[in-house]
This record gives structure tokens, C-alpha cells and sequence, in this order.
């Protein structure tokens, strides 16, 4: 399952490559140009569509509309997937207007939090109070919710979303979230991918003055 | 350097769950508890600390205090480290007022944007033109920036970056940034992210049906 993660990721990362290849006017593209633009190797982009059944033609590569559709399919985005987000601060704001959801098919559709100050019916993207959560997850019929709070209240939200019947959770509270079964559960620590490069870059500059 | 980086990123994740376990009055902690607070087994924590010459009295475990010193010196964060962001947009925002860094010893100097309506020389952190990127870079001797601006901008923004003498860069535009040897590039792609949750849970969903 860890390989295979991977392999998604990279995934949709061609899926962004090919977007943009698109839009330079491209109808096909060869393995080489993936594996540039996403930074693998060229026999890495084969493997990874074989290992889903996508094969390419050996002399006319890819056409990047059937390569777009057939990556859309594996990753489920074929219909819009409706997403929610617990945590309307900093994180959670940038998120609901983030931009980059809607192009690749998802779409924010609520956020809620415990402060009465950020509920927003208005909204664009309504902000409610989290004892609606489960109501408006179950009404909704949603599987897929974001957390965007601090990490003393993240476990709590956790068990929040898993009892309303949430199935994956993006986690971008600095504290490891663990999740039964039945749950997927992807955390991403900001403080942590910063932490790494720095340390890269004053491990670089050690070796140099050595 | 790959295996290294997965080891590095626990280092952080470990030092998380210790100041978690300080605030709730621990003194000292066992592999176990840490293992349990970041998802990996006691075998694994043993490994990276000794990878970094870390190493606990077996029947005593660590202590916290101790061992949080060691991270951060092999973190390189005994001192500040001074950050740059390059996008004010919505991400850049939340960056610029995400508490987590200054708690870990980053701080957010300056951000810089093309857009003259966003430069702002009286905020908490000041938006400057990005014509200023380059002499504010090298007056202050920054060696890490943020990148927060649209795919078709990152390109751009990264080769300004290299020029001012950026070292490390933490890319959040969804492209696959690459630079040269002398630089550090971790690129986090957050609808690649959550994409990758959406996958698991259809396939999970898929296989529960047959």
C-alpha cells in the first residue's frame, strides 16, 4: 500500500503535467516529457500506467486527452467530489478559497468550527458551527473532510468526523492522526516539510565548509 | 538521501509529540510512547536516533528535555531561522499567519508579490514588490523561501530565488520544481494530496462491493 501510494501521487501529479501540456497546445506526450516534468524517470512513468493498464503506443507515445480521462477514472474523479473542512482559521480559509480544488474536480462545500464569531451562512462557503457536522455529513452523503485545526483539537475532530460517517481525512494539524480501518487518513505537517529544508540546507552547508 | 529524508521528517514529527508530552508534565518518554505519537514502531525510533548518535538508557528511556535539544541542534535550530514567502495570495496568507513556525524557530521575515495592491510596508510582516526579492535577500542573508504563487509564476519565482542565493526552497505551487545541486527544493502538492485521499477511499469503497 505504501508503493502504491507513491504511484498515486505521481499519478496526479501527471495529471497536472498533462493539463499544462494541454495548454501549450500538445495532443501527445511521450514518457520522457512526464518523467521531466514530474521529475522521475522515463521507465518509472511506464511502470507506473502499466501498473494500472494504461498502455501508450511504443512510436506515437500518449494522446493526453485519453490519458487525462483514464487518470480521472482511477483517481475517482469522473463526478465532483464533495469535501468539507473542520477549522475555519488561517489554514482552513486559504483552503476554502483555494482554487486548485474545483480545477481537478473537488469541491469545498462547507466548513465548521467551534467559534461563534466564524459562522457565516452567506458565505460563498458557508462556515457552521461544528454541532451541525454530523447532520450536514450524513445529509450530504460526504466521505472526504479536511482538518485545519490546532492539534490539541485535533483528535477530538477526528473522532467527530469518523462518528459522521467521514471515510478519508487530509490532516494538516501538526500531530500524527490515526484512523481505524475503514478510514484513510493522509497527514500533511507544514511546520515539518519546512523543518526539512532547512535541515537539508545547513547539511549542505556543513559538508561544504569539511 | 531519500531514505535520509524520510528519517529527517520523523525527527520533526518526534520532536512534536515530545513537546506534546512536555505540556502534559512527562519528564521522560520510551520509544514505545513515540512510536505510538508518530505511527512508526519502537524498532524504527531506536533506528533514526541512532542514526544521529542518539541514544536512551534502556530501562530509563529518554528525557524529554534532552532529547528535544538534540533534534533541534540536528535541525539546525538553535537559532532562528528566517524565512521568505514569495505569493500573498490565499496560501502565502495563512503562511504568514500560521503560528507553528515561530513555536518551531522559523520565522516569516518578509513576503513578496507582483501584485502592487497586495504590498503592504506596515503589516506584522511586510508584502513588498518582488523587484525588492533579490537586495532583500542577500542585505539579510535569508537562505529559505516559500513559494505560493500559481503553477505558470513558480518557474519564474524559483530562478529569482536561486539568483538572490536561496538555498532551500519550500515549493507549494502544484508543479514539479526542480533545481540545481546547490539548492534544496521539497515540493508539497496539496491537491495532489487530497486527491490521494479521494483515491483511497473509492478503491476502498470498490473493494468492499465485490
Amino acid at each position: 500500500m505504501i508503493t502504491a501510494k507513491n504511484c498515486v501521487a505521481r499519478l496526479s501529479r501527471y495529471k497536472s503535467a498533462l493539463n499544462r501540456f494541454k495548454t501549450l497546445g500538445f495532443v501527445k506526450v511521450f514518457s520522457d516529457n512526464l518523467a521531466d516534468a514530474v521529475g522521475a524517470t522515463s521507465s518509472q512513468v511506464r511502470k507506473d500506467f502499466s501498473v494500472f493498464g494504461i498502455s501508450g503506443s511504443k512510436r506515437g507515445g500518449y494522446k493526453i486527452d485519453e490519458l487525462i480521462e483514464k487518470i480521472n477514472n482511477i483517481l475517482g474523479k469522473n463526478e465532483v467530489q464533495q469535501v468539507i473542512i473542520v477549522g475555519a482559521g488561517n489554514i482552513g480559509s486559504a483552503l476554502m478559497n483555494f482554487k486548485g480544488f474545483e480545477k481537478e474536480g473537488m469541491k469545498i462545500v462547507a466548513c465548521f468550527d467551534t467559534d461563534p464569531t466564524k459562522v457565516n451562512r452567506l458565505g460563498n462557503i458557508q462556515v457552521l458551527p461544528i454541532e451541525e457536522l454530523k447532520s450536514f455529513v450524513l445529509n450530504n452523503k460526504i466521505k472526504i473532510g479536511i482538518i485545519a485545526v490546532p492539534d490539541n483539537a485535533a483528535p477530538g475532530v477526528m473522532e467527530a468526523l469518523l462518528e459522521a460517517g467521514i471515510k478519508g481525512v487530509l490532516n494538516f494539524a501538526p500531530i500524527q492522526l490515526k484512523a481505524p480501518e475503514e478510514c484513510v487518513v493522509n497527514n500533511v505537517n507544514i511546520e515539518s516539510e519546512l523543518e526539512n529544508v532547512i535541515y537539508y540546507v545547513n547539511a549542505l552547508q556543513k559538508s561544504r565548509k569539511t
